[in-house]
């Protein structure tokens, strides 16, 4: 592959649009490794600037007939390895498709891949409409890259992940043929459900070229709680009794080492002390909001918190969610990252959160865990410095203990980032083995030649 | 087929417990149809009424063995002929896989399939949460068709399909092994969206044999609008404007003569001369739901409702709710009824509800359409005289018209029945035939033989 015949690539460069094709190695080197920065990522051949569905079309119509591996990348946010680069084969980039059209009336945006997630959420603004999900990469991930990982965010809790939103899409599969697949349609349940079995699949089936997102009214001005716990387990009882009892607009948690990490950057007054603090939201108009809210603060005081503030000036509430959004960057600030995203069942939330505190301590390690706890997806955030081959060691150990953790609770691996290159050996001891031939078995229906993102989530 | 050899129904009888395997013609022809009264349901070998995923396995493993067609079946409350037994074929009925288990902290049910959507809800209101589906076949429908067919109802245009509930299941694939897909977990991306591919397969890629939904926090009590409107036209206007500003829990369009077959039957006093009514509601607490009910009002006033009508009495809002679900059982009481399910792009839906008139006049057939319009799908209810030769011409050409007519709107044939046996052949039509050899791959990377539910979906 490594080697392959330069008239063979000339085709490619042929049958596409003037400057579509990137072969520079000095600009191809920055479309090798996505947000994860995989150590594995290899060199590809090319990197194709898509601007259509029928370029996609041209280049998987060439793969197929030479056999060459296409990584299909969004914007590169990714931070499970699922658009490293693979050595011979072809990135398809696409950046350059970013047209979108809002239909107010059919409540729906229909967009290019290639848009961002906050320009897809700007579009439908314009018109009086939300489009809720929002992971905490909205201002740099694309709406394509969003679909092929079913993304989640702040807002699920109440408002659901990506797939909650897909009604339809354009999709171009390995021979190059392009399927269209639902539509502005609120219900439809003609033929199987493969809208969805795109959503998620990580480039591994074939390549989004449009999307039909479902819209919503705008989400009215939320207020918000912020309480400190003496404890994990306090706070996270606390979230079991609130979404027992409500559906919060938003329900994350903070540890000791999230609060701490922030106040060291950007000093918004949150309890050094406080092993955990929870940050709430109701979006719920009028005394619905004020019922929630106190629902919330009566949970956090009940279980214990030390300290509950609550406020409806929404500048106060956003400075909070900036903070809790701030926490990735401030921990980023005191060395290498690396990201863990994982899921238990409800009950298990308790569990997770000490249990990683555990491994932090005897792996004698720094680990930062924010969750989306409402929704029992946590990331424990692994900071290290590179440059000590020990601790490099110990953050990798306390990685994998992690996640050993969670399927020791029965919980996830991954919650919203995807399985990627960096997760695709733990994969199975997830799913057993059945499951996985499952998930072989459409793959190979799709792909027989295997040429679509080869190495992502099938190892 | 239909002269399988007595020695290998008598293995699947020793493979299974005594009772299990019923073959009294008398008692199985009861198992030949569903709802839909499909006259072209054959006549099965045998039905076996499984207790367990065991028995499932044991029916699969033995059909494999010996290429016997098996039919998967729940209530038999289907309408599309999703579960019409194949002749020669197995019907595996799920009635007796009973039991059902809520876990209120981790906010889910863990269902076996028989159990029918409304004892699931009983069973998670004991919690003091809420399965929210509601098919109006809700006290008679199972769970497990409920998620074969990916069911509907009047709360989705607010709270979504059965396919936004299922979290995980346990399938039986045509080999006979049993896979478990997802869990109590509310946001996990590991693998392939399988789940969601077996949600509305309509038993063509496997039998789920239990189902892990979600589950929210109890409905509030519900305010009610009810709106007379002179044209259906104005109704669907006033439908574009309510959902254009907020999301209420139900709005349901009824027609003329809906609204007058069910003044025939139940009396609620509504105005007979109206050419459409529009039933909304909002169940979002205190003066959050009075804003949503002032908006619903003021739509309906500002496009030409002769009669607005708002009530915080939960009884009453009930008693019209009732009226809406009482359409069908009194054009049911007029004659024989073709019940349609098909949906339109929002923007369509006054072109759909006037173009359904339209070809009432023509055919000069009586149709009732009710409509969960805020989904933009529609059921008209095709009523005639069986015992008429020329009326069930007429009724069929109806049929066939309505279908027409969706797909020139950019529709789609079913939006919350599924495609069973009586639309398979209109299937291809609205998918285009690479979404259709998709389908097909799908299908015959799962189902090698062709021995699940042949005939239902694929022609």
């Amino acid at each position: 592959m490594t080697t392959l015949d330069p008239a063979v690539l000339d085709q490619l460069i042929d049958a596409l649009p003037k400057g579509a094709v990137l072969t520079d190695p000095d600009i191809t080197a920055g479309y090798r490794q996505d947000s994860a920065s995989d150590p594995g990522a290899g060199t590809p051949i090319a990197v194709v600037r898509a601007t259509c569905t029928e370029d996609v079309q041209a280049v998987m119509r060439w793969a197929s007939q030479h056999r060459v591996p296409v990584v299909p990348r969004g914007a590169g946010s990714g931070v499970s390895g699922g658009c490293s680069a693979v050595d011979g084969g072809i990135v398809l980039s696409t950046e350059r498709m970013r047209e979108v059209t809002v239909d107010p009336v059919a409540r729906v945006a229909v967009t290019q891949p290639g848009l961002l997630n906050s320009e897809v959420k700007k579009a439908a603004a314009e018109h009086g409409l939300w489009y809720p999900p929002d992971p905490s990469s909205v201002e740099i991930s694309s709406i394509g890259g969003n679909a092929a990982t079913n993304a989640g965010g702040l807002c699920c809790v109440k408002y659901g992940v990506t797939a909650d939103y897909v009604l339809g899409m354009q999709v171009v599969l390995a021979d190059g043929s392009a399927v269209r697949l639902g539509g502005p349609l609120l219900k439809d349940v003609a033929g199987l459900s493969l809208t969805k079995l795109f959503v998620g699949s990580e480039g591994t089936l074939g390549i989004i070229t449009e999307l039909t997102m479902r819209l919503i009214p705008a989400q009215p001005p939320a207020s918000t709680v912020v309480a400190s716990f003496p404890s994990v387990d306090s706070a996270a009882d606390a979230v079991l009794a609130i979404t027992g009892q409500i559906r919060p607009a938003m329900l994350e948690l903070m540890d000791h080492a999230s609060i701490n990490a922030v106040e060291d950057g950007v000093r918004m007054g949150l309890d050094r002390n406080a092993r955990a603090l929870l940050l709430a939201q109701s979006d719920s108009p009028g005394s619905a909001g004020a019922h929630e809210i106190e629902t919330i603060v009566a949970a956090c005081e009940t279980h214990g918190a030390t300290e509950v503030f609550a406020t409806d000036d929404t500048a106060e509430g956003e400075a909070f969610t900036l903070a809790r959004r701030a926490v990735f960057p401030s921990l980023r600030a005191m060395g290498s990252v690396l990201i863990e995203d994982v899921g238990v069942p409800m009950r298990q939330l308790p569990a997770l959160v000490t249990g990683v505190e555990t491994i932090a301590e005897e792996c004698n390690i720094l680990i930062g865990t924010v969750a989306h706890a409402g929704d029992g997806n946590a990331h424990p955030l692994i900071v290290y410095d590179a440059t000590d081959p020990g601790a490099t060691e110990r953050a990798h150990v306390a990685f994998n203990r992690v996640m050993n953790l969670v399927l020791s609770l029965d919980g996830t691996i991954t919650g919203e980032h995807g399985i990627g290159r960096l997760k695709r050996d733990w994969l199975p001891r997830q799913l057993g083995e059945d499951a996985m031939e499952l998930n072989r078995r459409i793959k190979a229906a799709l792909d027989p030649l295997g040429i679509l993102n080869p190495g992502a989530v099938f190892a």
